[in-house]
């Protein structure tokens, strides 16, 4: 969730997208080191090396920055693994959301402590996962296919199952991160898919 | 988690008890009409009708106050509802956090907002539900000595599981409350620990 693309400044489009890489990294920066407070599009622009205007331009204020940082992690090219097991699906899907989670910079807990500051920032969250979600469906449908799972398993309740206690314990309660976690956090919710706990 | 303890000032530290109850409502009405941002300790003095020197000499700041009504919206005689069944008592409960996330003022979001902000709030949050889970650890202990669950289920586990998808599609993804929320939580984690999720 933290990663933008860089691009090249040859292509057609470019400089373009060497703004906006360099203004999100720049976004993503300040608010890690200085929290949101200090998040203005001045201190942005200046950081980013870019004149204000063109920030104020594209970007309009901070929700703005936000939610374009944010639908630049969503990464068009992200899937969930496909590791042969519902379970193991979800395990490495929980891998990845506690490496995002602990990550050093800690952009992702930055972005979800600033949802609370901006709609915008919120809108573009849950958009991030809502996508995510969607893309995920992939592995229920896969997991029906081997027969893991009783017709009719609601992905996306399965997903939430899986990924919220991750956020739970690691944002909200602020738990020292277990490496345990995410698998048994994936035994839960597979095992609950397969009684049947999301049908109907 | 919203409401706090109104006492007499007949009883001996009825006084301190009356200027606690007012002070603590105040903070709560404060953070949820004006926001983190106008929460300050001469605001907070004011809306109670309390000196300022009193409200700084016993919190001492934003933080204590906040702490402060964490600590006493945990309410010393709460237990969980004893409905005969594990997914019965996990349905009750998770009903009591839909209520409570969903209340009108939304006190406990703001306190999860504010414990973004505040690391006292944060450390107090986190207090409140660790003393929740404690208390919650006798539905996993009456569910296994009815032979609900198998031996060695971890409580907390469980209590995670079934609750932290309630906080995470109302407070996070800000999906509209769904009735059947707080019992699909439950059967989820009811049959994930029937099947041993959460134990070894």
């Amino acid at each position: 969730m933290a990663s933008t693309t860089s691009a090249s400044g040859s292509r057609p489009g470019g400089r373009s997208a060497r703004v906006r890489a360099q203004v999100l990294e720049a976004t993503g920066a300040q608010l890690v080191e200085q929290g949101y407070d200090a998040l203005t599009v001045d201190a942005v622009a200046e950081r980013a090396g870019v004149h204000r205007t063109t920030v104020y331009r594209r970007w309009r204020d901070v929700g703005g920055l936000l939610a374009d940082l944010l639908e630049a992690a969503a990464d068009d090219s992200w899937e969930p693994a496909d590791t042969g097991t519902l379970e193991g699906d979800l395990t490495a899907l929980n891998e990845e959301i506690l490496a995002g989670v602990t990550a050093d910079p800690p952009l992702t807990t930055a972005l979800i402590a600033a949802s609370f500051r901006s709609a915008q920032a919120a809108d573009a969250l849950r958009a991030f996962w809502e996508d995510r979600y969607a893309r995920c469906a992939v592995v229920a449908e896969r997991a029906a296919r081997r027969g893991e799972l009783p017709a009719g398993t609601r992905p996306r309740d399965l997903l939430v199952a899986a990924t919220a206690p991750l956020y739970h314990e690691l944002v909200l309660l602020g738990t020292p991160p277990s490496p345990r976690l995410p698998a048994t956090a994936a035994r839960a919710a597979a095992a609950a898919a397969r009684a049947g706990a999301f049908t109907g």
